[in-house]
């Protein structure tokens, strides 16, 4: 897999997601505000890549000579569902006191998100079958960490297994991170994929073609799980239709503190929706709603896979 | 509103609705072949606009002095899952067998699909409150009809006893009538209408915003509705939530024959789903599952509001 981040000469390289899969662009930042924009804009986006980035983010606020506390306070701003950029901030500032570098913090943060995603992969591993078809929301893949993925990673991890997986992706309105990214991943790993329309998800279900779902979280608290917009519905559906449904995320996405319907649902632009492709689907002045993410309520959970073992949701 | 479709000088003017809300352009049909290639490539569509159309589609024929048995088989083939269009080149037989002609049973049909959904919209408008928001899905508005639209049409009469509605239109992929057509209905209307992509609908209802769903029909048999893909996923977040969920369709949408999971689920082009306004979302050998309906089974199902006013699901 291409990387969707690189560390190179006191500089971030950012793979540009929001071209993918037609072009394939490394964006460099020199300072940690170009991060915060390139997070922004999505040009990276998924929670643990988010938290990565961030703490890259605070790598560049140490070359630059910044402040690190208020350098990570405007980090944290950039968007406020994902709770792995508080954490990853906090972390980088925690270890920053403890005599390290915000350098070194953010290398070793990298290294150990793909370590963990491995680890997350196995276990998800011992609930897949052979012959399964997994479908998945979003891109909680390799390009939404630092590599291999939270939900792909299980998808890959079960491949590697040598199980036979056919996965179905959702094209995941309005950025198509599913059609851009999941697909992409899982052709670029011959893994069988098809792509289907959000709405279809549930017809897919109830026509017996689904075996297992496993989506990405942007946050885990007490009451359920924050993912990309449309995961609720998936949920739905796969309760309807007594489909075991996975959450696989880190355990830096776990908010232990908070109840999951007090977090911060984010509301993007309108432009999102109404522009595909450089054209508007509607006329320009239409009212939009445009939030990201959505709450999967715990009930409507198998389990949520960590690097840790498969979790009961909170 | 501006007309779906118009006859004159023995020709069948189609409103082309692939390129609303950007463009107003009719397509002009002078033989029966012409309005099944607008039908199969949806310049047409919507349950009873196809079953007018394909009335007219009988109409040309006549006049072209072809064998309207055989034509009628031809028409029937456009496409597969509304009922509409069998029932339309079966009546239109009828009336010819006894002793109208083609033309002048085509026309009256036209006329009857406007006064049935100024009924169902008279009864639909006794469910709905005042302040009520309103979630559809697609578009059974004016445009998927001779005029007035089904569900719309019970948006448009609530409206016209003077209820405060609020109007939100999933965008509806992969051909967008939601987004392109539902809203342009609304605004026409200055009826307060929002945007939001399919995934989000569960959302909205699980933040309250949603009191009532009114969907249109593609087919109503035993067991449930066959509605554009999508709805499935919408009925269940209704069921969720406690949210009535009504289907607005008239009797000409029903089978009273078939069980409702016999029904042929049109499968339809890759390329709609993976090329958006001339672009590609994923790489072009991207394997795409494409079923253009599915089926919302009937305990999902509050009511189903008709022209001879609201019954049970089938």
């Amino acid at each position: 897999m291409i990387e969707t981040l690189y560390w190179k000469d006191n500089k971030l390289y950012l793979l540009d997601q929001t071209i993918l899969p037609h072009e394939i662009e490394y964006c460099e930042c020199k300072t940690y505000q170009e991060v915060i924009t390139a997070i922004k804009t999505m040009k990276v986006r998924g929670a643990p890549a988010i938290g990565v980035s961030a703490a890259y983010a605070m790598a560049l606020a140490e070359v630059q000579g910044e402040n690190l506390e208020q350098a990570g306070q405007e980090i944290k701003q950039a968007r406020p569902t994902a709770i792995n950029l508080f954490w990853a901030v906090d972390k980088v500032l925690k270890s920053v006191e403890q005599g390290n570098t915000a350098v070194d913090t953010a290398i070793q943060m990298e290294k150990e998100d793909i370590s963990i995603n491995k680890k997350i992969g196995e276990y998800g591993n011992t609930v897949i079958d052979d012959g399964d078809t997994i479908l998945t929301h979003c891109n909680a893949g390799a390009l939404a960490c630092a590599g291999y993925g939270t939900a792909l990673g299980v998808i890959r991890a079960a491949n590697e297994h040598d199980k036979n997986i056919n996965v179905i992706c959702d094209e995941t309105r309005p950025v198509l991170q599913g059609a851009r990214l999941s697909v992409f991943e899982m052709q670029e790993e011959n893994i069988p994929v098809r792509l289907i329309v959000d709405g279809a998800a549930g017809h897919m279900m109830q026509k017996g073609e689904v075996d297992k779902v496993v989506i990405g979280a942007d946050r885990v608290a007490k009451g359920g799980v924050a993912n990309k917009i449309g995961s609720l519905m998936v949920a739905l559906a796969a309760k309807r239709y007594n489909i075991p449904f996975y959450v696989a995320a880190p355990i830096s996405t776990f908010d232990f503190e908070n109840n999951i319907f007090d977090t911060k649902i984010e509301e993007r632009n309108p432009e999102e929706v109404l522009v595909v492709n450089g054209k508007y689907i509607a006329r320009e002045e239409t009212r939009v709603e445009n939030p990201a993410f959505d709450i999967v309520e715990s009930n409507l959970i198998t389990g949520i896979i960590t690097e840790e073992g498969i979790k009961k949701p909170l």
